[in-house]
């Protein structure tokens, strides 16, 4: 909870949300008639309209990237550390837009919102949503706000896939593409770790075959077990033998089914605190979306050609302890940048974080972060 | 099936079994007031009874370890790669002795076993099984089979931490210790996916607190998780990779929730195939097993101090792509051993399958892993 709003936060921020009434079509071959985007600025926009930058969240964020709703939150967006004045992405210099995207559950139209026309939630029924769909809507974003292009498109994981797309899709449109923490497509140990979460979810007898909401239910255990092995992912075994060890809750062993070590207790808290705010369908459409995301496929398999597309500058981050998506899988993205004759800048950032690492201030990733989006605003 | 044996085949074996009437004091505190060991053996004792080697099984293994129960058999016992006439485990040179742990499902005294003068499963009642104790009651095996020692005891993954266990607890009666892509003790990651298995089976609802033989029902989706779970760390990212790549099953997306990658059929395969034939209160009863393993603790911490008392002499192998127990774990086991003057022989195997390759017969593994228990038995 701020008692006072620090110098460096972009203070209270103030939801939004548009309605598209023009029909979408998605890959999948279906068609949204209509839908709604909940989003959140943060900065000015400039004179020349040319300062915004866009942020593309990744699998359970949202557009509540930086500041606070209230005074009495407890906890800020999802990615303050790195949106403010003076930081990284410095609102006193760039107009920055954030958005929950398609098939979400904060505010945009998704398995959790009502059907055009009808008391249903969508539920199940929400069409299964590709980055390429979220790049596209994103693009309508744009253009309701009356912006020509973005000077930047920034994200992490599966958000980082987005930005990817955006540099391949509208290549005009956007400036400077920020990859963090990406891969160019998922390895089969990804996928893996997603039907896992996504059997749990669907084999939860709250499932209802998605239809929990109309039933009343939620699907909570098959949530919670797909959070806590997500969590698993996200960090580095160094970063739980630094957090937890093996360090017994109760300072002895329980010789039962309880909580014997923290790490335990910390999964289990993580599992369950995330039923509350997350919604299972949505998280069945993130997994989907970040399985399908393979932007060399209709490219004959070829990431550079892919590429070849794109006339945004890059810059690359990875991080040496995440494993799930390593500082290997960012290679392959730079070497293809390379081989395609972009330029691209790429920075491997020591931390002991894993994955998760994109989200914490380290100093030096904020330092080659700051610096680069200073070169940015500087052309401006 | 095998049509006719293979000469290197211990043949068809009879599984065997033996009551224990002595009570059996376990770490927990409780006592086991009587047990039952189901048990196989392969190869000949020789005369001086010197050539009796045990092996020990990992979390989903059982007694048998080789050959096969009828001509009808699909598949051999779960390491018939190594035990054989010629094999790393010379049948025509060894006594080998292989049981299914107390706790197991396999005939062994367990969950899905009745308890003493009952007609009640034991259930969740069973009590939570340490790896001393199962070394406690391979010893009393052992005295049972009127041997005094064995010239060998040998496991991978948690069967490798009762072959430490068994040089620490009784080092007059193991000659050589052959501990197999394990680790002096589970790092919290470990312990994290450990726990989400559990999770998975305990919040199942058909797993009624454990009673679900009672219930006549089984906590299929929370077993079938925990397995697919299972799976994804016993493989390494290059051997899924090698193995499913993202191959489509239908060859194209199928925006919805069936399979669509080979890997996620694979998966769904081995985690229904388990369920067959295996018991959920016993896959808890070992994941806490391995949790708890850790025989320094009450050597302050100190695995030096507790491999001091040892005598025997150690061959550790460790696997490049295993990530489960990585060789980094291995080599801690292997410098302990050194800083407490203990012989030992340590291999790192070159080997894509991750913590799998235990059970593969990679060549380079098994000449070495023969090699070493030709010298074994040249002592004798």
């Amino acid at each position: 909870m701020p008692e006072t709003l620090s110098p460096d936060s972009v203070g209270i921020v103030i939801p939004q949300s548009l309605h598209f009434a023009d029909p979408l079509l998605l890959e999948c071959g279906k068609t949204l008639a209509q839908y709604d985007i909940a989003y959140e600025t943060y900065g000015k926009l400039n004179a020349a309209r040319n300062n915004a930058v866009l942020i593309c969240h990744a699998l359970s964020g949202d557009q509540h990237a930086a500041g606070y709703y209230s005074m009495d939150d407890k906890k800020p967006g999802w990615w303050d550390s790195a949106i403010g004045p003076g930081k990284a992405i410095d609102t006193s210099r760039f107009f920055v837009v954030s958005l929950n995207n398609l098939g979400g559950c904060k505010g945009s139209s998704g398995p959790n919102t009502k059907k055009p026309d009808s008391d249903k939630y969508w539920g199940p029924d929400f069409p299964i949503v590709t980055v390429r769909d979220w790049v596209n809507s994103q693009h309508r974003l744009m253009q309701r706000l009356e912006l020509d292009s973005w000077c930047a498109v920034i994200g992490g994981s599966l958000g980082g896939m987005q930005v990817m797309q955006w540099a391949i899709e509208y290549p005009e449109q956007i400036k400077h593409a920020l990859v963090i923490a990406a891969a160019p497509k998922l390895s089969a140990q990804n996928i893996a770790f997603n039907e896992v979460a996504r059997q749990a979810i669907q084999s939860d007898p709250d499932f209802h075959d998605g239809h929990y909401l109309e039933q009343h239910s939620i699907p909570r255990r098959g949530l919670m077990l797909a959070r806590m092995l997500g969590h698993i992912t996200y960090l580095s075994d160094n970063a739980m033998r630094e957090k937890f060890g093996r360090e017994l809750r109760e300072g002895k062993l329980s010789f039962g089914f309880d909580v014997d070590f923290q790490v335990e207790s910390y999964l289990r808290y993580q599992g369950r605190s995330f039923v509350e705010r997350f919604d299972a369908n949505t998280y069945l459409l993130m997994t989907k979306a970040l399985d399908y995301f393979d932007p060399a496929r209709e490219y004959n398999d070829n990431l550079v050609t892919a590429l070849e597309r794109a006339s945004a500058r890059f810059f690359v981050v990875s991080f040496t302890s995440d494993w799930r998506f390593s500082p290997e899988r960012s290679r392959e993205i730079v070497k293809a940048l390379l081989a395609a004759r972009k330029q691209v800048s790429y920075v491997e950032i020591e931390a002991e974080h894993g994955h998760d690492a994109f989200l914490v201030p380290i100093p030096h990733y904020m330092n080659v972060f700051s610096s680069y989006m200073k070169s940015v605003a500087d052309t401006l």
